[in-house]
This record gives C-alpha cells, sequence and structure tokens, in this order.
C-alpha cells in the first residue's frame, strides 16, 4: 500500500477556508439538500432537522456532530491477506471501479464483451498499484437485471484485493454485501472489518436520489465503509467558479456522511469532492483540465478539516478518444493533484478515455504507468552523508564521470525509476523493435499480463455457496419482474 | 509575461537544505572547479583565491559575497517593446534556444533544412507562451562556421522578443552581441537594458571549458546576462543520489556566477541547476522522469537562498521517439514542478523529442498547451462572495442545472481554460473531423500559424547595417581559417 510521504502542497489561505466553510453551512442550513427516500427523511426529523417533503434543511453543528462520529482512518480486509488495506491518514488507495459503457478496439468503439470485461478485473487483479477492485467494464451480452450477481461472482473468481460494490439500488448492494460475507465467513467478520465498499454520488446539486440513498442505507446497516463523492462539473451541476463548487461539494458529501451516522454511528466513510468543468461550447464534461487541477487541490486542503479519509481528483481522467499524448498529459493533470492534495482514496477512470464513456486495455497500462512513476515520486528526498556522496566526487573529481565509481556501483539497481510502458531505447534499438508508439507498447504490456494471469485460490465450498447464492437470487429476481435502469 | 501566483511547494526540511548548502562549500574549497582558461584562473587568483594549475578553490564566504552583488531580478528590452520582460521574483519567462540536431518528419528524422529552422522560429515569435527566442534548430545546409551569423540575422528578421545568443565560443558570442547592438542602437543602449542572453553549461563535474568561458566572459563583458545551469544526469556527470546533484549543481553554478561578478559587478545572471538521471541500462539520457521531477522541486527551493533569479526543470522532456502519449505525459511531468517550484526562466526543449536529439513540429504544440494549460492553472483561485455563488444556489436550487443562471450567464466566455490542441469533440464530431489524434491536430495547429506568419517590421537601415557586418565577418572568418566544432 502507498504512503505519501512528501508534505501536501496547500494553495488557499485560512480566510479563503472560512469563507468556503461558511458557504457549505448556509447551503445545508438555507437552501437545504433534497433526500428523495421518506425513510431518510424520516431519519432525519427524528434527529430535529428541519423537514418539508423531501427537502431536508441540516443545522450544520449537526452535521459535524455526525461527522465526528466517522473514524479517522480505517481497514479493510482482503481475501489474500497481504492485500488488506487501511485507508485514510498518508495512506493512498487506488479503486478501480464506474466502468465506461464502452470500450475502445483500435479505430472501433463498442460495447465490451464479457471476455474484455473479465480481462479488466485480471489486469485490476495483476498490478499491485491497484488497491481495490468493482465493476470495471459492463457486458451487454448478460442480462442487466441480475448482471451485478455475474459481476460479482467473476470479481471473487479472478480477484482477491478489496471489494467494490455494484453501484445501483438497495438490493443489488444488499446483493453485493451478502456475497462479501459469503467469502469472508459470514456477516458478522465484516462487520468486525470491512471487506466492501460502496460509492454513493449525490446528484448534484444537493440532492440525494432513491437509489443512492438505498446504496447507502445497505452498507451503513451492514457497516461496510461508504464513499460519499459529488462528481461536479462546474458550469451543469453546480456554479462556474471553483469556490462554490468546493462549498458545494462539502454540502453534499457531509449531509451525506451525517445520514450514514446517524443510521450506524461510527460506520467508516470516506469524504469525497470530485469537481472538473463542462466544456461550455460542447456541453460534454471536460476532464484532466487546469480547472480540475485546481479544484483537487483546494478540495483536499479543505477536506482536511474534517478528519476522515478523503477522496479527490482521480486518475488518468482524460477527454481524449484515443490513448494518445492528449491522454498521456490529461491523465497526469488529473493525477498529480491527487497526490499534491493528499488523497487517501483515488478512484475509478483507471483506462478511462473519452471523459469516461470509454475504456481502452492501452489506456490501462499508461495509467499504470503513471502511478508507478508518481508513487516513486512522493517518497521523502533522503539527504545525508550517504546520499550527498561527498566521497564519490573525491574518487572521480573534476570532468570525470560517476559511471563506474563505488558510490554507484553500490546503488545502481535500484537508484533509479524504472519505466514500465515508456522508451528509453536509442532510434537504432526502438527502430529494430518495429518503431512501437506508447500505445502499442501499452497493447503488448497488457497482452502479456493475461498470458502470465492465474486465478487466486478460491475454496470450493465457497464458490458453491455463492454460485447457489446467485442461483436463488436470479430466480426471485426473474420472478418479481424488477427491471434494471 | 506569466506571473506564478501560486505558493511555492516545499519538499526539503531546512536541516536538509542546510546539509546540502553544506556540500556545495566543501566541494568548491576542497574539491575545487577546474576552470580551463589561463584568463579565468588569473581573475581567481588576483581575488585571492587558490589556483593550481586550472584548478581553483574557492572561499565559499567568497563566492557568496560575488553572488550577492547580482541582481534579485533584471529586465531585457525587446525590439517590439510591449514584449519586453522582467527575469526574476514571481515572473516566469520561456526561452526556446538549443536546438537538436536532428527533426522529426513523420515516419523519419533527418538533419533539419534551413526551411525548417526558419519555420520553427516562425513558431516560437507566434505563440505569445514564448518569452525569448535562440537558435532553435541548427540547418546543416549552412557552413558552420559562419551559421550564427545566418542565424542571428533570420533570428532578427522574424522575430521581435529578447534574443538568446548562439553558443559556442568567445567569437561568436562577440557577434551576437554586436548583432544585437546594432538592432539596439549601439552597445550602451544595450549595456543600460540587456537585450540578448546567454546559457553557459559548466562541464560537469566541477568544470568549465575554454569555449563556455569565452562566452561568459564576453556576456559579462558587454553587461548582457548570462545563465549558468550545469545539465546534471546522475550516475553520468553527479553521483546518482539527487542529494549529491544538488549540491554538485549549486556549486558550479555558484562558481560561474562568482566569475562573471568578478568581471562585471552587479551583472544580470541566472542561477541554474538541471538534474535528470541516466538510464543505465543503456547509458542514455532519461527526461521527464521522477528522478527530475524530485530534483526540480528541491532545486528550486534551494535556489532561492542566493536570491538571484533561478532556471530550474524544464518544458517539454521527453525520450519518447514520437510525439504520442509518452511525450505527453513527459513532459508535463517535466513542467509541472518547474511551476511549482517558482523557476524564473524556463529553458529551450520546446518541441524536443528523443531525450534532446530531435525537434518536432507536432510536439512544438503540445508543449505550447501544456504551458497554457499550466499557466491557466497558477494564478489565485478567487474565493468571495461573487465566487461563492450563493445567490446561483438560490436560484437553481437542488437538483437543478447551472446552464443557464444568471452566474453563469455573466461568465461564460471566460470562465474555463480553453484548449488550442485538447479536443473536446464528441465522437460523431471528432469521427467527422477524420478521427485526427493530439499529433494530427497538432500539425494543423503549426500549418495554420506559419500560413497565417507575418514578420515583424525591422528597419531598412538596421537591416543594412546587419547585412554588411555579417559580410565582413564572413570574409575575416573564412580568411581566419577558423573551424568550428
Amino acid at each position: 500500500m502507498f504512503v505519501n510521504q512528501l508534505p501536501r502542497y496547500e494553495i488557499l489561505s485560512e480566510q479563503a477556508l472560512d469563507a468556503i466553510d461558511a458557504t457549505w453551512r448556509r447551503l445545508v442550513s438555507e437552501i437545504g439538500v433534497d433526500f428523495q427516500d421518506d425513510g431518510a427523511c424520516d431519519i432525519f426529523a427524528k434527529a430535529g432537522q428541519r423537514v418539508e417533503g423531501h427537502r431536508v434543511r441540516l443545522d450544520p453543528e449537526y452535521v459535524l456532530e455526525r461527522v465526528a462520529q466517522a473514524p479517522e482512518t480505517f481497514d479493510m480486509q482482503a481475501r489474500n491477506a497481504a492485500r488488506s488495506i487501511r485507508v485514510g491518514g498518508s495512506n493512498m488507495v487506488v479503486a478501480s471501479f464506474g466502468g465506461p459503457p464502452f470500450i475502445r478496439r483500435g479505430d472501433k468503439r463498442a460495447e465490451p464483451s464479457l471476455a474484455e470485461s473479465s480481462d479488466f478485473v485480471r489486469l485490476c487483479q495483476s498490478f499491485p498499484e491497484i488497491d481495490l477492485v468493482g465493476r470495471v467494464l459492463e457486458p451487454s451480452e448478460l442480462p442487466a437485471e441480475t448482471r451485478h450477481l455475474d459481476l460479482i461472482s467473476m470479481l471473487i473468481s479472478l480477484c482477491d484485493k478489496p471489494l467494490v460494490g455494484m453501484g445501483g439500488w438497495r438490493t443489488r448492494s444488499e446483493d453485493a454485501i451478502a456475497m462479501a460475507s459469503i467469502v469472508f465467513g459470514g456477516e458478522d467478520r465484516i462487520r468486525e472489518k470491512p471487506a466492501i465498499i460502496e460509492a454513493v454520488n449525490p446528484n448534484s446539486p444537493l440532492r440525494f436520489d432513491d437509489r443512492m440513498i438505498g446504496t447507502l442505507l445497505a452498507f451503513a446497516e451492514a457497516r461496510q465503509p461508504v464513499l460519499i463523492s459529488p462528481w461536479i462539473l462546474m458550469g451543469a451541476s453546480s456554479p462556474v467558479t471553483t469556490a462554490a463548487a468546493l462549498a458545494q461539494g462539502a454540502a453534499e458529501s457531509l449531509a451525506g456522511i451525517a445520514l450514514v451516522q446517524e443510521v450506524s454511528p461510527g460506520c467508516p466513510v470516506v469524504f469525497g469532492t470530485y469537481i472538473s468543468n463542462t466544456d461550455l461550447r460542447s456541453g460534454s464534461p471536460a476532464l484532466g483540465t487546469p480547472e480540475a487541477m485546481i479544484a483537487t487541490l483546494a478540495a483536499g486542503q479543505f477536506a482536511r478539516r474534517f478528519r476522515v479519509p478523503i477522496r479527490i481528483g482521480g486518475d488518468g481522467h482524460t477527454g481524449s478518444q484515443l490513448p494518445d499524448a492528449q491522454a498521456g498529459y490529461e491523465a497526469l493533470m488529473a493525477m498529480i493533484p491527487t497526490f499534491l492534495a493528499g488523497g487517501n482514496f483515488v478512484v475509478d477512470t483507471i483506462g478511462w478515455l473519452e471523459s469516461g464513456l470509454v475504456s481502452s486495455f492501452e489506456k490501462f497500462a499508461i495509467d499504470i504507468e503513471l502511478l508507478r512513476m508518481l508513487e516513486w515520486t512522493f517518497r521523502p528526498l533522503e539527504v545525508n552523508e550517504e546520499t550527498l556522496a561527498f566521497d564519490a566526487f573525491e574518487e572521480v573529481g573534476p570532468g570525470g564521470h560517476f559511471f563506474g565509481c563505488q558510490h554507484t556501483l553500490d546503488r545502481f539497481r535500484t537508484c533509479f525509476y524504472e519505466p514500465l510502458l515508456s522508451s528509453r531505447d536509442n532510434l537504432d534499438r526502438w527502430t529494430r523493435k518495429g518503431n512501437p508508439d506508447t500505445a502499442s507498447r501499452a497493447n503488448d504490456i497488457v497482452t502479456s499480463t493475461l498470458e502470465r494471469f492465474e486465478p487466486p485460490p478460491l475454496d470450493d465450498s465457497v464458490r458453491e455457496e455463492l454460485d447457489a447464492y446467485c442461483e436463488r437470487r436470479r430466480r426471485e429476481i426473474v420472478a418479481s419482474g424488477e427491471i434494471a435502469y
């Protein structure tokens, strides 16, 4: 698990932070937040908050008291104990989930197949840079109503890392939790140490719909962690100014956390704010932008006031259609501020293109390389007698070179970052390899990783119990006539 | 001119800075610096420093006293007064010079033609993100001995920004200064307010050769600014540890600045340190790496101790052979720390590929886009009543959208970054354009910029005087049998 050991980069004054703070307080108390679920409204009403229809006006002090019940850090168990994680503090975990509806295959984009969907999970399992895995691609060949059961089964078969839920609504979330319970030996075992987390996105501005609330309540009741993170596109779902979006993001996330804590005091949560901007010419989301970088830096700094793990920014965001130069620089533009501002929980987007409409195997390898580079970068720079290396200067002297000196020989194997994907070949060597561009090399990495893949072990009895659960639930869902939307 | 208004990101403790400080002092005083020029050694000997052969051992306090004579900021004039610059403080200027020997033309790399060389200057003139221009590509069809005269003439014809010298040796530098004097109305006019700067690279470790010293002295005597900046590749020209490279960079740069100040007290200088690493498998330079990012952050923080303008990091560094994803992310990996650490003078590398062996028109447009994005990012985030936009929230309410609200209408034209190169088209629109990747769109930007290009005005009398100077110097150089090396 990666520990971010460089200092946090802070761009806002205390005065600016206070002004944002005052605004989220006004938003929740004067304008209020819509919770489109009678049960949630009852919970808030019983807690003494002002409820009119589905509009809930919250006392900011009440919100902060609830948020203070959430832990500053929390642990999650993995089937492979070596892959269990701690969320919060200086730790940064990366979660891959929330898959785009399409996949890029060379020149075309298409709906992902079941094979592609499982290959994506295999890749997430293979790279240690990814700590949690969920629904990464939704294969359209599976029936929508019961697809979540197939996907959780696949996930458990191919992956031994902590899990992310399937989104959706209450029954779907209950299925995800039930299946995690089977894997870890029962509901009590995951209540003691959570095994599955779910992301709840408010419907910005200032609204939680019934599906999101259902998921939130299911996870809170089972005492599994809930990430509350608005996905704010300035100009569409928030005002065009970053200060306003920051206040709004806090209002939404804190209101959701208050509900979690009201239902399940002490339940682990992640405070999230994702902010980027709409392209106002086309109305499309614009990702990996300067606005997103600034907002990520500011959101991280502001979020630390609430003393819970934080999700900010993201990884690999880009509007590019292809795994090309724009994809490379926008992805890094999104990742660097996430590290600079000390994000604890980095969400999805590994392999994304087209602002999240499309997944790409090549982009997956690019994003892994970027994570590896930044994990290498965000370590403390050692300054001591050994690294200052006066003896090496004495040995080499002015005008010499350091290739063969003792100081280099002692360190050359591990002193520098070794790229996974980036080429450092000279022209001759690169030409002999067939002039591969980054996307072509990325494809090679994906292919060889999948060739080497071996699924992690899973007890037959667990497998049988999972299959029986899915079988029963499939019958129930079909009989109920439930429709996925 | 861009003013970097975000805070500096600092990663080193005062203790670590002091340890690096103690080490450069030991390097200059105990090991010493080689100045391979009798004149330079005499100057140091007269100043009371210990000289044996060409090895000069410097008293660190003497060095710091000399460095303290240099100004904290300085101005440079441009032929177009609107393009005059101030170097230092929070200002950041970008200089394009020091051209690679090759150019990439689609699938091939080749020696640049005169037409390509002048097109590169036209591009540098056209984009406001570039503040100073020098020798950006060396066309091999011009004779090497007199090429600098042709290039300065071309530069003056096509560009009205402050100038960068031609590198090389003393007579070449004298030619560059003489021609700048002609443009600006005489030597006194540029002594009052400099018009041309030169970069002097020590031959790391700890050596200045006769060519570099000749250039340094020519510029110092004419009171034009000198940038002293080692180009350190850890593992080759320095130890493999960043702490050592930082101390070495400071020793080299400060020793060079001491010489400038001894010759011309108060002459403007830039303190530079560029550090990246060698790829120890191939021996090639590796650019845009994690090591370079860390070193740039640390170098900027350390350099501020000396209270002169600083050059750190760079722009657009990449080892990639093509203007592809690697070129995009490595270029940004090099640029972001330059902004974070507050570089004042950003050197060359616009359009570079293959670690500086190759220039690329497509990469030029990519690097301009990255500069534009970061200049947009590194502005203060405004937090006030207007940007907190409580009225907009009242107007829109929970669950609404902000596309048409008054707060958006008042700001939508200028509130977000508008890309030059990045695509935000949806798939349909992008497909109708012919599926252009970033490199293809970059090529279109270059082509249309060159089509629109108009050279800046230049007085006929100045043109004639420059031509006469070049004519005379060509004859002298040919008669002298001088050989370029």
